[in-house]
Order: C-alpha cells, then sequence, then structure tokens
C-alpha cells in the first residue's frame, strides 16, 4: 500500500530535551537530508516507552553516552518520503516501521538506515505499529526465548504494562496458556481482556503458591519478567517447572538478584537474558497484528502533550501504551 | 565379554557408617538377595566422590533424607552374579557399571535395578568404569548443556578435581577447546595433560583479563562450573561471551550466588543447573573410554582405606580420582 | 476421576478375524487375567484406523508377522478394573486410553502393560479419546516434526481423513495456518469447519499455483501428507517453501516416491518420516482436548457393526472417524 | 596480518571462456575498479571445483544463465588492494578469501562486495584458504545438517574427491567417526590419511552390510552424499540408523532419486538437502584450518594449465583439491 507524498516541509516540530529530567520543549527545527543508505521517513506515530523515562531520568541500568541536546523516543511508524540513492527494496509513499537504537522518534521526520526500516503489512493500524517496534518485538522475542511449546504454560510478570499486555496477547496468539502477574483488581480486569487464562494479585496473594495451583501443582513452563524488580526473578526459582526456562527482560533496579543454585541445580533450571530481537521476529510480531490476533490497547495523545505521558508512566499510571500523533 | 562366575558368598565386607562424619567401620553383613527385578552385582571397585564426603558430614545443599547405619558411596563397577527372574538382556557375568541415587557401593556386593546397571564396554578397565558412573555422567552432560560445537571455546571452573579431569578429557574428545581454571602449578600441570589447551591460575591472574585474552578477547562460548563456590559463577558473566552459555554443577557452599542482571540481558547470557544425566548420555561416555579417547586419572585404595580417602578428599589433597579396590 | 467398578464377568463379547479380509464374527471368548505388571481394562469404546484396513486385507506396506484367528484395533479408550500386584501409579475405576502395538481393542476386557495405559483427563469425553491414541498422537508428532512455529503455514494432504481433521484442530490450537487439500465441496466444507485457513481442491485446482497464492508467493513452511499417494508428496516439493520441511505419514500404496534432488538442494529442503509419537506427546494431545480446543469429530457404531465400519472406511466414506461402542 | 601493497597494474591474465566446454584462452584484459561497496583483490590462488566442469560444458543440473565470454571459478583467495570508499572493516595489504556467487576467480585481480570476502587468519597458507570458500564450507554445514554429535558415526559418500576430503578431516576435527565409501585401494589410502576411521570399497564391498559392521549393526547416526549419483543414496536409506539423518550434497546427474517411504517412515529418517553455508560457517572452518587440524591435500597448478586441470577432473583424476597459481 502506497500513499501518495505530500511535499517535505523545510521545518518539523520536535520534542527536544535540553537537559536530564522529564521536561522537554516542542521546538521548530530543519528537517534532515537522508545520507545514500538511509530513508526520510514522515512520522505519524511514535510510542512512548518507559526506558525512555529511564534514559530521560539518567537513570539507565547501563549509563548510555548521551550528547545533550537531544530528541528521545524510539518507537515510530510514518510513510516513506525520500529514499537514499543507494537504498534499495523501499519506495515513496510506503509505510514502515522505524526501530532506532539511538534517540528519534518525538519528532515528524526522521532518517534512518534501511536496515531499521520495517515494512507495515496493509491493514495494520499505523498508531498500532508503532509500539511494536520495541515493546512488540521484545516480548515476542522473550516468549521465544521461554522454548514453550503451545499448550504450555508461561507466565508473565508485570503483566499489565506495554510490553506485559503485549505478552499475554502473543502469548495466546502463539497457543500459550498465559498467566497474568500483577496488582489489583483494575490490572486484573485488563490482563484478563488482554487473553491472561489466570490472574495472580502479587498484592494479596500467596504468588508460589497460587501458580501451582493454576499449573496443575507443575509450575509454568515459561517465565518472564518485564517488572523492574528481584523479587518476581527470585519467586520464579520457587515456583518454575521442573527443566523450566525464566527470561529476564525487566531489570531489577539495584541491577542484580540472588540465585539459589541448589533450586538451579536440582530443577535443572534455565536463566536467560534477552534484549529486543530480530528483524525476522519484527515481521512475525507484525503478521498477528495484520492478522487480528493481537491487538495492542493503546492511547492517543499529542507530540505536544509528551510531559504529561512521561510523568503518568513514572507514576505507572499507564495501562496499554501511549502513542504519540505527531500532527498534535 | 562374559565373565566366568564365582560362588557367591554368605557374606561380605562393607564399610558401615553409624553416625555422620568420615567415620567408618568395616564390618562382615549379608550378601543380599536380588528381587525380581533386580541384579546382584558382585561390585570390584567404586569411586570415591566428594558428595560422599558431603551427606557423610551431614552437610548436603539439600537436605537427604538419610537412615543410619548405612552404607555410602554411589559409583560401582562390576560383575552380574545373579539376576531377577523378570529382568531381561542382562547375562551373568557381564561386566557393569552402577549409578546408585541411595547409598551403596562401598561394599562386594550391591542388589541393584536394572535400570540403574550400564553395560560396559569391552576392553574398558573397570576401575575407571566406576567414577564414570557419576563424575563422568555429570560433567559430559553439563558439557553437553553448555550448547558449544566443536571448535569453540569452553571454561571449566575448578578444572583439576575429578568432574574437571574428565570435562577437559571429554571437551578435548568432543573437538572443544578447553580452558582450565584452578589454583597453582601443579594442578596447571595436571590440567594441560588432561587435554586443556590453556590454564589460568585464578591465584596469580585476573581470570577475566585472562580469559579474554586466550579467546581473542570474545571470552569463552560455554563455562562450566565444578568449583562449590560463587565468586567463579559471578566472574564468569563478566568473561562468557555474548549469548553464551554457563553450567552450574558444583554448589556453592551458602546455596547462592549474585546474578547481574545488566550483563544477562545486555549480553543475552544463559545460566543453566544441571544434575547427572540420561542413559543415553552414560553410554556415550563409556563409548569415548572404550576408544581410549578419555582415561581419566585414578589412584587405587583399598576399601578398608576410605576412611582415609574420605580425608584426603574433604583437604583437597586428591587430584583426579580416587576408586576403591573392594577386595582389599 | 474414578468410577465405581462393577463385578468382572467370566466371558466377554470379541470380534474375531478368523481369515484375512474384512470379516469378523462376533464371538464370546473369556475375560483375561492381567500379568504382574499389566492392568485389565474394561474398554468403553474403540477406534477404527485405516490401518486396521489394511492389516485385515494382509496388506500393510511391511508384512505385520499376524497369527490367526485374532482380534484386531489399537485405539481403546475404557476403565481399569483389575491391576498386577507390581504396577504403581493406577487404581480401579481409573479412565485411561489404550495405544497397543499388537492386535486387541475390538473387545470388551484387554490387558495391556501399564506402559500403554494413558490417564484420561476429567471431563473428556471416552468415546473421544479412543482415537487420539493412534490418529491424534501420529499427526500431532507429525505437527511438531515440521518444526513449524506459531504463525507459520502447515500443508495438510489428504485433510479430510480421520488423521487430517485431528491435524486441522491441532494445528489452530499450536497457532499455525492450516491449508487443507483434499477432494470436492463437502470435504471442503468439513476442512473449515476443522479449522484450514484455506481449502485447496487437488480435483479442480493447481495445487501448486493455488498454494503459492495463499501463502504470498512464497509457500507453506512445512507439509503433511497424510495421504496415501506419491504425487502429493512430489508437489509438495515443488511448493514448500525455501527450507521448509515435509513430513511423511501416510504411505504410498507402492512404497516410494521420486525425490527431485536439485529442488532438495537448492530450496534446502527437509523430508523426514514419522511413526506414532512419546507418551508426553499423548499426554499433550489429552489436554488440548480437555481443554476443549480440539473435538475430533466422530461417529459412534456398536461392536457389532465392525464390518460395515471396514466397508465404509475401505470405501472412504468416512469423515472424521468410526469409533465402536463395545456395549452394542 | 597486513602484507605491503604492490602496484596495481592496468592489466592481467585471465583464463577467458568464449563457448561452451572444456577450453579456455589466457588472454590480457583491465584490471577492474571496485565500487564503492566493493574491495579489489589480488588473487593469489584459485582452487578448481567440479562445479566448473560441469558449468563449462553447459549441463549444470539447473541451467546457469550465463553470458559468454566469461572468467569461471569461484574459490579465491588473495590480498586486498584496493578499498570503495563506503566499505569498513578491511585494509589494504589484509588476506582474504573471495567466495562467489557468479564467476571470475580465475584470473590475477577481482572486484566483490564486502559481504563475500572473508578475512584469512594468520598462519594459513593463501593456497590452502582458496579451497575452504567452496567445497570447505559446504561440505562442513553438511556436517552440521547430519546434526550429528561428538563420537558419533558419519559415512561420506565420494569420500576421496576434494569435498570428501575436506569432510573426513572436518568430522575428525569435529569428534566425529568418519566412515569413507569410495572405489578401490588407492582412494581408500586416501581417506585413511584424510581421518577416516572405516572405509567401505563400493567397487568390492556390500556397502550395507558393510556399514553394518562397522557401527555395531545400527548404522551411522549421518550420512552425507558427495557423489553425484543416486544409488549411493538409495543404499544410504537402507544403512542409515533409526532416526538418523541423509544430508544431499552431490547432485545425481538425472536430477531424483527413488525414497522407500516405509523405510523414511518405520526408521524416522530425516533426508536434507543443503548448499554452501554461512559467514559463520566459513569463519569457523578458517579456524579450523588455522588451528591445524585440517589440512586440505591441493596440488598446485599454474593458471595458464587451467584447461589441463579441467580435463582431469572431468576424467575423476584427481585426489583433493586442485589449486591454480594466478603468478603461473
Amino acid at each position: 500500500m502506497v500513499a501518495a507524498i505530500a511535499t517535505i516541509p523545510k521545518t518539523q516540530k520536535a520534542q527536544i530535551t535540553s537537559k536530564f529530567g522529564l521536561e522537554t520543549e516542542l521546538t521548530e527545527i530543519p528537517v534532515p537530508e537522508p545520507k545514500d543508505d538511509e530513508l526520510l521517513v514522515h512520522l505519524l506515530y511514535s510510542g512512548v516507552c518507559h526506558s525512555d523515562v529511564t534514559v530521560m531520568k539518567n537513570n539507565p541500568p547501563i549509563p548510555t553516552p548521551l550528547s545533550l541536546p537531544n530528541v528521545a523516543g524510539h518507537e515510530g511508524a510514518g510513510i516513506v518520503v525520500k529514499i537514499g540513492k543507494e537504498v534499495t527494496g523501499f519506495e515513496e509513499g510506503e509505510r514502515v516501521g522505524v526501530a532506532v537504537a539511538k534517540w528519534g522518534t518525538f519528532q515528524e521526520y526522521i532518517t534512518v538506515s534501511a536496515l531499521h526500516a520495517h515494512k507495515i503489512p496493509d491493514g495494520v493500524d499505523l498508531a498500532k505499529a508503532a509500539p511494536t517496534q520495541c515493546a512488540g518485538l521484545t516480548v515476542y522475542r522473550a516468549l521465544k526465548e521461554t522454548n514453550t511449546r503451545p499448550g504450555q504454560f508461561v507466565a508473565i510478570n508485570g503483566a499489565a504494562g506495554g510490553l506485559g499486555s503485549f505478552g499475554l496477547q502473543l502469548a495466546k496468539a502463539m497457543g500459550l496458556r498465559a498467566i497474568a502477574i500483577d496488582f489489583g483488581q483494575a490490572k486484573q480486569d485488563h490482563c484478563l481482556r488482554q487473553g491472561a487464562e489466570f490472574f495472580i494479585d502479587a498484592q494479596n496473594q500467596n504468588v508460589v503458591e497460587e501458580m501451582l495451583k493454576v499449573t496443575n501443582g507443575c509450575g509454568p513452563h515459561g517465565v518472564i519478567n518485564v517488572a523492574p524488580a528481584a523479587k518476581p526473578l527470585e519467586d520464579a526459582l520457587l515456583y518454575v517447572r521442573k527443566t523450566g526456562t525464566i527470561v529476564i527482560v525487566g531489570l531489577p533496579t539495584d541491577g542484580k538478584f540472588s540465585v539459589d543454585t541448589n533450586l538451579m541445580v536440582f530443577k535443572g533450571i534455565t536463566i536467560k537474558g534477552t534484549l529486543l530481537g530480530s528483524r525476522e521476529d519484527m515481521a512475525e510480531v507484525l503478521q498477528f497484528l495484520a492478522r487480528g490476533l493481537i491487538d495492542i490497547p493503546i492511547e492517543i495523545m499529542g507530540l505536544s502533550e509528551l510531559p504529561d505521558a512521561f510523568k503518568r508512566l513514572d507514576n505507572c499510571q499507564v495501562k496499554g501504551r501511549i502513542v504519540l500523533d505527531t500532527s498534535k
């Protein structure tokens, strides 16, 4: 599906970060020129990820070599409007997702290497495609890394957030039986709607006991931790099934957790860390989206409202994913 | 190869443990009768494993439900002398290894389920077959669990001991490039003779730095920890190659170690616990032994010398494996 | 779920085969006694499989060493009514599936080794559990052997029969996108109801062309052939995706097919043969059944009607699976 | 290791093919200029592969869209002498292998995409590095595709040729037990020197019987067919171990072979086609070469002697691999 291209303006709006913290300033800056191996993409939407908050507060688990001022954001979706002369395989007007390792999607136009642009299948809402570029990709990869097969149980810690919600839906689409762990009734309702077969309330229930109860006493075959805490990982060693796998995605605030080596050896447990995913993984996530098997719950705000979005994320007041409409 | 069977005596010598500690008493006890699904094996040799010491001192990482008095030992090799009437696939005079989960090889005769008896290929020295039944099996399984391929690097922590020595030889037979880590010149000489390509002295060298140096800056693809300590595991996270695997065999004394989750995620590391192995693994280890590709260094002592053997093991004064000759 | 056990009678009805062919004779024979390691099962239902017909006609691809007279049938389900004294893990009144390698389920009572009895989860209809014991197990294993992942395409040749119908439902439950190939409108309707996403009519359509059309020009990732013919296998080499896998379940009548080695090498294709499956596979199939994700279409006939059932199967007049009620 | 670069000449010698057949003409042609993403490599050596002969005779299994006149050859090794301005990661004077999908190594200078250039480790003889670029890579990949583990048996059909010799050596380095199949005493001597543990003479021995004899009656776990014939593949189905894997590399002259589906299903056999390998595979092969674990037997001829080399290859008169010295 190729859209007609409007004229490319000389300048654009961008949310500029000048000093660490959750404040940004909406500024008019030049639209960049793509290099020979790059695309210029008119971003229509950009997801807001919790790791943006972490980076903005200059508190990432591993220091990022940021140079300020700069533009944050790393989950974009939009239209190819100009193509570097050495790029093949893309045409103007094509819809692409943009996953960028460096900063950059909180603006209207971005240049990216063709390697970081992913074609969006027809029928996929661009606003929903944006958060697949990091959250969807990461949790899909994590689900694969559990080595679980259709029909097996996978537990997701921190299931009600952006990654978790994606994870519950993808798990269901993959034939897995998802068990959500999070806090409170509102998150329970949300998780069950996303496809969780069971919900365990970490506030009111004994997680280990409940987990064994809903899995016929054997524990889940796989566990994904997207919560930024150590306790859920330590619990997971207790309840994961013999020879099961625990995948670390969320990073505990103090950067470590204590592994019980007796449990590891006598239960034959595997623990893995994982980060992002491959181009093939991304294409597969987008296919699930195109087929309507996943439908990430989003809340659209304007690009100008980014500081508000940051504050709500920082206070854990977001269910699903906030996506910014760059035209507003 | 089937040997002629001597008359089965009524009584036999056994090393009896009456109270926890490293003392045993050589006693004359009855030779047992095999049940319908069991074999009676005349044990000629029995390996002495570090976990025997741990159990004798009643200090295992996970409490064993022992009933004293009893006979310890779990790595035996001998001759089938009587066969339960429902057992198929064995004949009298056959040579078998005996891997027992419960106590029992520090005596002359033992009854075992046919499922725990492994035929010893022709040409294999029974004295060397004994320690394969636990040490060889365990470290072979651990090598498999690293998911390394021929030509890749595998580091073994605590390489000069019984498991480690087996591991170095098996690694070489499997086309792996083994890097031994242990203490001091004597152990260095020993490890290089066992097939290690490199030795890193944990006493005098910076293990992480050295490890990167001998692996072209990338670290080993796999790491096996047979040392009963946490520090080597924490080091392994630092030096293991990106997407590499660390296998836990030895159990840290205090039953835990601290995992750096940032390293886990950003390097995509896998950590696994493993215990023993399958019947197929055992058959494969015995084939390596039969082909002369591994030749476990043993030191033969008499069954009557068990208390001495225990003391030396407890003081880390053993290279390779002590094997008891039950006739002495 | 444990049922109360009625008194075990001295004699029972059995369908006896006295000479090769599709005739059997309903006869009164003694109820057998279980050996020490066996269970006596009161069979309530027995599936009728196409391979029974093949064996009855003495025309199996590999000659079976049959001794006549005998009782055929190998997919049973019923109640444990007596337990050999060495069997552990079962109790009287338990519901079990019976998968027997030798003849035997076309009767009311059968003795089986405990290794060939599979517990049926609560809530599963015994009449539907019967055909899982061979058909369900075989096609589930075949689906696993395709090495396809959720979201990928799998084509099933001969999709409207017993194995095929199971395959379509299991594929859907496993997150796979199933493409059914068979003949005619009635089978098309049936296949789409079983969960096929697409149907290709081998009578009216160019299978290779259609297959590429419904898979975006790339072909399915996996193919399962349950049809007893060579042509579908030769076609599969043409349409299977690069590096895809073709699994042979159905046996071509003349026992062979011609492999195009250029296609094999330039497309990097894998071809596998597979037969039955493991105990773990069986437990997984039964779980899918218990969860209501598969619901094998069955037609219940009486044990006395076995000769009719054979004739209909022999004439390919059966959709889904015929299951015999042994009480009729 | 970086060599000093001599001045790049304006013209070079090349073996030009003007019409299909085994005749070429040594001609003076211009040295090409690398594009921005290419390297100019001064080829010192070029392997001569049997598929060059097939292509020259215009008799490949799948027609190659050749445009004549042209330069054949696809296994080169030499020195980087000029670097396109967008290429990163290479420097002038570096030693590289050149694996080209299109024609081109039977000349002194070639331009290649940086993606097709592989750095040659220090200590590796460039003349031996050349044939790794296709023969070594292909057979290494095939060995991997057998899914065999160290200690298992792998049979190689056509073991005395270029690919086969590489295969025997690599198998040994990988801890596999190689069984060579070929014709006659001279090839037997050659194969045993390359590392084969057993040799079966397809001329004088019953291959299936012998194969079972040397593998304790069970057959090899994997089979690689590098012979351009169907018979060895049909035999392989008979002798391969249950659940074993047969890998097709050599293409039967008439492009097909007959698969016995009963053997496939009842033995659970896997058959795979494979072609070339990955960049990672290539790096691994070069490491085995650098470590001295493989030492491909080569015979050096001059570039001017190419027509003779072709004739000898066409008549199967070559053991190991012919490598051309482009300076002669």
